[in-house]
């Protein structure tokens, strides 16, 4: 069932360790096939070391397992309601990774300082509240999934112009068309994360990007016009 | 004598490097057979390279040498006192990782400002005030023991759901059940202290993560309620 | 044709990941034949696990495309610009190398305060002014190469003498006499980038290097009388 | 002549590059013969890949090339004066590495905040003044090897107990009884250089270690009371 799709998330996880944005079972990758309305998730706590493509778990949009033998991503519920309500997702990672992680700390917004970021971010990263209690007993992962959607609808972001979000006081998540390109934006937001701290340490009157910069930087590289890489 | 706990706390100072946790021979793994009352320790100042369990000493709660060629780690009477005073504790690190050890040259308590922290950490990991002399004289590595043990009563905090320390001025020490799971604590205790440091940087007036999420991120993984993880 | 610096080109551009100063594709590398006028360039958006010799672009000093199946780096453009304004210059870097972006991104200079920089450069490596609209609408790759060269003139510093320059908002530029100089000015501004920003940080009154120790390191490397290295 | 030193020498300059404290060709590691007077030193820009034990030159102690086919390395003076001045030392190393420089380009002294100091320098680690413009043109590197001399005859510094100085806008020297723990004493400079930044950023007020701590821990590693290690 799903086996090439389990075969791409699971390459897809293991992306996360080589490009050192986990430590031990840290993060979990998922990819969904629309078709189906299923989608395929990394299991929890299983060592990246030991960790097969047959052991990633089918899961529906509710979070129920529909095939498997292991439970999936603690997470689960976070990747059901962001498939649910974004049909233009196709894959999503949820990482604990350094830098992203310290700015989802400090409670702060990514904002657009240079063309690394624009490559890849149509705009500031934004970081979405602190769950409150009644959510957290309500259910933790899957109002997690709803505070992400709720600071997108607040702010009017397209979801696939910028591509991520950091979770107060937690960490971020990345997504994209599919597992792979998700697991970039991870990497691109890390990077990003570390350039922006050390430059507004080195400036705090660094100023932002201005938008015609950043319209060309993400358009070379976005949508019909672009011109970066290969036809 | 022991040759399974022998294999088991070499197998973890072998970690040490491998996580970037220390340089040359700096760094001591430890666990102790409850049964016997006998600990096993790395020996001291032994090249990790060459290193092989059959050198790993055999200690009583006392501090005595029961059975190995060589001396054992310096800070073996550190462990003897851990050891005897908590019974719950089955395995003890010491490190001079490089987040940890800044923290503990700052002489600050580790705050709890994010998920990542309270996955493992129940609470704000702790900072021992420095030896005053009488103790550096009556006997520097036992008193320092004492010194972890008068933080974490005097403070109330459960060794066991926060297992790691601060000494002021030197470095941390973790703990757990076994060798194994100290030192995947030494190992997040370095992540924490590095992410909380550039966090409180980024933003002096970052929030610690609200109780609801510090309990729900912590007993999701702990305790029996737990749901991290495989059956 | 051109097949030598095909291949020279191709070894600099895989020095970048070797480095560390790139991830996936980000970063170019490129060398020109002074004889034919023509250069030979990364092609855009190839992964270096990939890519070879044979896929690098032979260019011509307007940017056209002489020999290659593959597009040529999005930043041909300014590379031309550079190779027919200053006939010195034999071969070009980009990188989003992250110390030297933090600098770019915080649009500052960056300041002698070693003989690390003095070794390589002969005085600060300057930060060019974000382009203005204008300029982005006009073609923003050959116009990065103009405000390259204004910079110089402006500030009338020799390009070979100083062989590198920040773009406000996005990267650094380096190059030398031939493709692998080039990367290796890129490693040393990469270097004096990440010490510069914390020597800058742990003492806010910390001296520029003295005139007359920048010289002595400067010449004892470059120029007749150096006296680093073998004969 | 000399063949055992100067495999000595040889490894002791590999551990540069394996340790991260040099990029391409930058620091040098020599080792004197007390009986001959002659010592042994890595040839000047050589690369570490293709270095050979027997590229190493044996040079006098007024820095006299007495055997070898190629430069001694161009801080071979500074190297010179300093074995001229203290017979103790056996070995001695010179590196940019990052955290050591940053110190140096600051010009500060590297105060001792914590027991990773303490266990391998007894006391600040001195940064010494710029060079003038005399010295500078009277011979830089052997006025460096002075400049050295007079900041611990000036300060009363035990030159065996603190084998290491920074020079002001430059970098560090360290020494030892031979190549290899000059080697370590580079190591732990470097590491010392980063946790004391960290910690003065993490807090102001952080406390310098008390003075008996600071005798307790260097004590345990030196001189004939020495416990650590094996006998």
């Amino acid at each position: 069932m799903l086996e090439q799709l389990k075969e791409e998330v699971f390459q897809a996880n293991l992306e996360l360790p080589k490009h050192g944005l986990v430590k031990f079972t840290w993060g979990n990758v998922s990819a969904i096939d629309r078709e189906s309305g299923l989608f395929v998730i990394k299991p929890s706590g299983v060592s990246y070391d030991v960790m097969k493509a047959s052991d990633m778990v089918v899961v529906d949009l509710d979070g129920n397992v529909v095939e498997g033998e292991m439970r999936p991503s603690s997470d689960t519920a976070t990747h059901a309601v962001l498939y649910k309500h974004y049909s233009e997702i196709g894959g999503i990672v949820h990482t604990h990774s350094t830098w992203a992680t310290i700015w989802a700390q400090a409670g702060l917004d990514v904002p657009v300082m240079g063309t690394t970021h624009a490559d890849t971010f149509y705009g500031a990263v934004p970081c979405a509240r602190f769950l409150n209690q009644d959510e957290v007993d309500r259910g933790y992962e899957a109002e997690t999934g709803r505070v992400i959607i709720e600071t997108f609808e607040q702010r009017g972001i397209d979801v696939m112009a910028v591509p991520a979000v950091l979770l107060h006081g937690h960490a971020p998540f990345t997504w994209g068309k599919d597992a792979k390109s998700a697991v970039v934006n991870s990497v691109v937001l890390e990077e990003v994360c570390k350039m922006n701290l050390y430059a507004r340490q080195l400036n705090n009157f660094a100023k932002e990007l201005p938008q015609g910069i950043l319209d060309k930087h993400y358009l070379r590289k976005h949508g019909k016009d672009a011109y970066y890489g290969q036809k």
